[in-house]
């Protein structure tokens, strides 16, 4: 070969050998990591929809049938066998999770007494009986007459015999006790009769008991739950209505959690308080009735007509009383006997707890959960919502069991017990893992009732779950119009104008209502609540009619409720997009910007309604300005940087680092000093309020309560105090989404 | 070509461009990330030995020059002109940190008034001043001339002018009033003259003020400060022994923070008490005064001879009084009058505060910080400190600036503001940034005074600090004695013996004495405060003599505590190791199981010595004994899966979790309703113990109370209770140990 030839040809070579290394180099991605995993591991859209498909509606109601085939309140042996079933599911080797078991804790539960039923009573001045009022509901479908099926009590209202004239108090309000008072009826000794409905259960014995009412009756009023239906041939099983004999059951226990231990789980190792020193019990005797039984009470009363807004639909003119009138069925100075035998009973109750660890950040923890107990069969309460749970984990475990798929975050399924009682399992599983949750807790996911109705998504949340909420929504075809997305459909149903999004579905906020209560205000988790609901042009039932009583079965629910289970499937789908979301977006998918829109809205509302009032204390609601502007501020920011982030994720601690930064920042709002008197309640934006003015509760609370008493310092000293809670707990939200190496 | 040369070519560079390729794939490492640090960036021992060898000696005693220059209590000119300097030094441009700035806060401090001094009179029965104490103490040495030198008084002692018999109250316990009461003593309306020692200075007045006593005269004895000098010849400037006038200062408020804002940051939106609201100021006036105008009046006291334990080194016997002897200086009847004029102010105090950017990890603090305000010059407390914390921050912020290095994680410094005054300063700002800090936080050191003496380091700590401050230590020469490490020195000085690591040196536990309380206490970050101290069989001083006097002077320090300054070079090489570790390790360098052996020596105390007691009332200890046995599997069990992950670092999501277990666990100790009469205290094992038994402190103080009141069935519920808050803790700390995904 020719010397050029040689040369040309080592240089050929070299180029090509350079061209393979520079090749090899830079255009063959090497794995990040030495397992299948990678820390930038992100939500898989094709993942997505194959779970959503594989959702099945006739396994929900499959499902929801083995759960609501006997009464199964808590504790009682129905509630342990579904125990059982939970384990089973969630142990199964082809479609179970990674791992199963049961949280137990002694508890204080409430009960009546099999042997002696508490009985309500029309009793004459000689002492004959002349009315008692049933005992149990009528069996109209055959579940009714299950010897499970509790007798209709309130759980927690103390045993006792009290008997006197009775009274209409409305809804047990306060202030309806005081109206009675201000129409000269003297309430000491009295029987009072209530309607569920616009105060709490325990609220109602409460307010009588400081008016001297002695025992109190509580009926569920056609009005309020059947929209005026009261005959039994519209009635259920004939129509989704009440029947006349349905009664609600439910605890009258002011708080939540185990009476027994708050603040401490029911362990062996608890501090568990004296019978005697448990604050919250209802004062006084208390039962719940029919609205038949109620009806021949109430049409029979004596006295003044009761305000319109006091009328329901039993059919007769709601009088006040005291007693009966002269020419009604009974002689006028009969008196009505309440006697209550319910006892309190130490029980074992058992959450029982799964989990999918997580692939990438097994230590970021997204719950969700639901309550297994029931006051009878529970189709609907919590079953339903058991249903969903169980199709979901069947689903995800099934991808995890076949090595398909396995979430960057764990998924923890919870099934709470004795939830009926004052969302108990789950506050006591707060308590006993409080560091832990509050450190690592993501979202928590509720889905109790998953289906009170068929018309449309409903979801409570605090805002940073908007984000996620609504995109999930937009993939999920609405039941029964398959033009239509749950998204849009919820838009045409309940809707609010965002000054920053335009029209969009409204989303409630969090009461106590169900297991979230402690997982938002004790722990400070980003907390929401899935169902699907009313069409409130349709119906003005304050809940679906046969909640807690012996007729909400599974009949109810497949004949009523959602016949062919497409709200039950609907719901499925939203929350297993919703958990895919929390789990495996590489960056979490709240938008914290929403509690900006918030922070505005409760700072406006202060302006317009609490600022004149203020304004006469030379209270300034300046520090709160600067608190929700610099939050503003601090969120706009945090949003530009994400966006930026976006464009390069390659850095899992970057990525870590603001993650945390949106998990915590629901913590940012706790407070443990706020509300010293509520127990559990330290989330500074969504502690209960009392006052009707749309703002900080602490504040409102303490403005309502300073212009009833504005001649005493103190209570504008609290105002003042409630104002600084406010602004601090708003400047240190913010400081925790500023840069973070910020001083 | 021919054929086969063409084939034999073809195939040659297909191979060497496979081999490039393969090649440029393999042998050539990608960068992980676009920028030049790592993720797995760990510490550099190289670094650590350049960093401790910047440490200059005389850098450090100039800076104590210009700090103690003159008087800088809190809140003054001189304070303010070193806010200054400390931002000057932190903003400097080669030397300085990656950013610096002031927080201020508008707090209440405690003066004398420049215009009526407060007196200490001994007058006669016809109101003839007889005798009146020192205003000021001697100027000795130029320095106690300053007209900035503040006149001794004890902060937030009340104004008022009680006037009465004297009597000697010992230390000002419980007991020693009860001492006097019980030997006849009437103590309404008398004046009691109390050293300094044995319990806090608040507690003096509250316990003396229960008793009915008028006015509180507080002094320092020679045989507590001074190994029993007390003659102008023996004392400063002759040797470190406090002259006869000096007096020392300090607060008397019974808690920490801005006494008007508890629980708030003290910025313009806080919620501010009403001054008569405070809780924790003395109830009675109060005065400190000299042990030579203490002798004038202990000596020539009446009445019986005081115990053995109450006499000190003032040359006479001390009797108890009432009133003065017969023949004494004194007439009989002469009493003494405490005039003071202390007034509140509120007054704007600024801490400074300084960060390193970290380079992975920014949203990981370590904070390291010390008080600015002394009393008078205060070059020992707290210059000492301060001047040590300038020498670090310019070593690692020249290296900053010089582009040489950056720590992994954030380091926060901070000069804080108004600590003598009750941990003002730093108490704010946990206030303000407490959600923030305490996700956050790494760990706290402090090291306030720098050097007590020149003998051996001192540490107290949490147990995790054991593992980082020992290695610390064994890298650093002990001053003077080249041949032997600051780690054996200590050893030699003050030591026990571990089950686990055999005899080591003894790490103290933080109370509450200066700036990491609230850290501690409130936030439940790891904490530690380090010091050079005394040789213990050399001196029994309670502290160095001139604390809080105007003797601790710049002279003071180079003259008798550390000529050469050569300790507190040595802490400064300590602290500089310290902090690097606690910045740069990949893993935090904490070790979890030193807790194990603090919670099993908690539980063996309590089986000795409380469970006799607690078997009387059948309260059982078997929870506490499963929770500490939890704790230890669960300490070791991570233990042994971080040395599995060392053998792997590469993750660094895993390195994170991991280093989250460490950070968070000091976190799990807290229950913010454990003390909720104790401002700030909420860790269950370190808050106050008042009971001599070394373990649970919530649980020894309420078994120490139900056993002074045994029948009352409240004190022995308060027993179970705080045995269920104990077992708690550590069953929650437990969990946060354990495998992440365990459910």
């Amino acid at each position: 070969m020719q010397w050029w030839k040689v040369i040309l040809l080592v240089v050929g070579l070299a180029a090509l050998f350079s061209l393979g290394i520079i090749l090899g180099h830079f255009a063959i991605p090497k794995p990040t990591q030495a397992g299948p995993i990678s820390p930038s591991q992100d939500l898989d859209q094709e993942l997505l929809e194959t779970v959503m498909s594989q959702l099945d509606a006739n396994r929900i109601q499959e499902n929801l049938r083995s759960l609501s085939l006997e009464p199964h309140m808590a504790t009682t042996q129905r509630d342990e066998n579904l125990v059982q079933l939970l384990l089973q599911r969630w142990q199964n080797p082809e479609s179970g999770l990674d791992a199963a078991g049961e949280g137990v804790y002694e508890v204080l539960l409430s009960f009546p007494s099999r042997e002696q039923p508490n009985t309500v009573q029309v009793v004459s001045h000689n002492g004959d009986v002349l009315f008692t009022a049933q005992q149990s509901e009528a069996n109209l479908t055959g579940e009714q007459g299950d010897p499970e099926v509790v007798q209709p009590y309130a759980a927690y209202a103390p045993a006792g015999t009290p008997q006197g004239l009775l009274v209409y108090a409305n809804r047990g309000a306060e202030s309806d006790y005081a109206y009675l008072k201000d129409q000269g009826i003297n309430l000491t000794g009295t029987i009072a009769l209530t309607r569920y409905g616009g105060v709490g259960r325990g609220a109602k014995a409460v307010n009588g008991a400081k008016h001297g009412v002695a025992g109190l009756l509580v009926y569920t009023d056609p009005r309020d739950i059947n929209d005026n239906l009261r005959f039994p041939n519209e009635t259920f099983p004939h129509s989704w209505a009440l029947p006349p004999s349905g009664v609600e059951r439910g605890s009258y226990y002011e708080h939540f959690g185990d009476p027994k231990t708050p603040y401490f789980p029911a362990t062996p190792y608890a501090f568990r308080l004296e019978n005697d020193d448990i604050q919250g019990f209802p004062p006084i005797p208390t039962q719940p009735i029919s609205f038949e039984d109620a009806q021949n009470l109430l049409c029979n009363l004596n006295g003044s007509v009761a305000p319109n807004s006091w009328q329901g639909a039993l059919g007769c003119d709601y009088k006040l009383g005291p007693g009966f009138q002269n020419n009604s069925v009974f002689p006028q100075d009969s008196e009505v006997n309440v006697t209550v035998h319910n006892r309190l009973e130490l029980r074992n109750s058992s959450n029982v707890l799964g989990i999918i660890r997580g692939a990438v950040e097994p230590d970021r923890y997204v719950l969700y959960g639901n309550h297994r107990d029931s006051w009878v069969h529970g189709a609907v309460d919590p079953s339903s919502g058991t249903a969903v749970l169980l199709e979901i984990s069947r689903v995800l475990g099934t991808l995890v069991k076949e090595g398909k798929w396995r979430p960057r975050r764990s998924i923890v399924f919870a099934s709470w017990g004795a939830e009926e009682f004052g969302l108990i399992g789950s506050t006591e599983f707060t308590e006993e893992f409080f560091t832990k949750l509050q450190e690592r807790g993501v979202a928590y996911v509720n889905v109790d009732i998953a289906v009170f109705a068929n018309a449309t998504l409903r979801v409570q949340g605090t805002p940073p779950v908007q984000n996620v909420v609504f995109t999930a929504a937009k993939q999920v075809p609405a039941p029964g119009k398959s033009s239509l997305t749950v998204y849009d459909n919820w838009l045409q149903h309940n809707n609010r104008s965002s000054p920053v999004h335009g029209v969009i579905p409204s989303l409630g906020s969090l009461g106590s209502g169900s297991d979230y209560a402690a997982f938002l205000h004790f722990l400070g988790i980003t907390s929401m609540d899935i169902a699907y609901t009313y069409d409130r042009s349709k119906t003005s039932a304050r809940i679906y009619p046969t909640y807690h009583t012996a007729f909400d079965t599974f009949q109810y629910v497949e004949t009523f409720l959602d016949p062919g289970f497409t709200s039950h499937h609907a719901v499925a789908q939203t929350v297993i997009n919703v958990l895919l979301r929390l789990s495996d977006s590489l960056l979490l998918p709240f938008s914290v910007s929403d509690y900006s829109e918030t922070l505005r809205s409760f700072l406006q509302t202060a302006q317009t309604d609490l600022e004149p009032l203020l304004g006469q204390q030379s209270i300034d609601l300046g520090p709160l300005v600067s608190a929700v502007e610099r939050f503003e501020r601090a969120a706009a920011a945090l949003d530009q940087r994400i966006e930026t982030l976006k464009k390069n994720l390659s850095d899992p601690l970057k990525v870590r680092m603001v993650n945390d930064q949106l998990m915590l920042l629901e913590r940012a709002f706790l407070n443990t000093r706020a509300f010293p008197e509520d127990f559990y309640y330290s989330h500074v934006l969504w502690a209960p309020r009392t006052s009707s003015v749309v703002t900080f509760p602490g504040l409102a609370n303490a403005c309502a309560e300073a212009n009833n008493t504005p001649n005493d310092p103190r209570a504008w000293a609290k105002v003042r105090k409630q104002l600084s809670i406010a602004a601090m707990a708003v400047e240190g939200a913010a400081a925790t989404l500023e840069p973070v190496a910020d001083i």
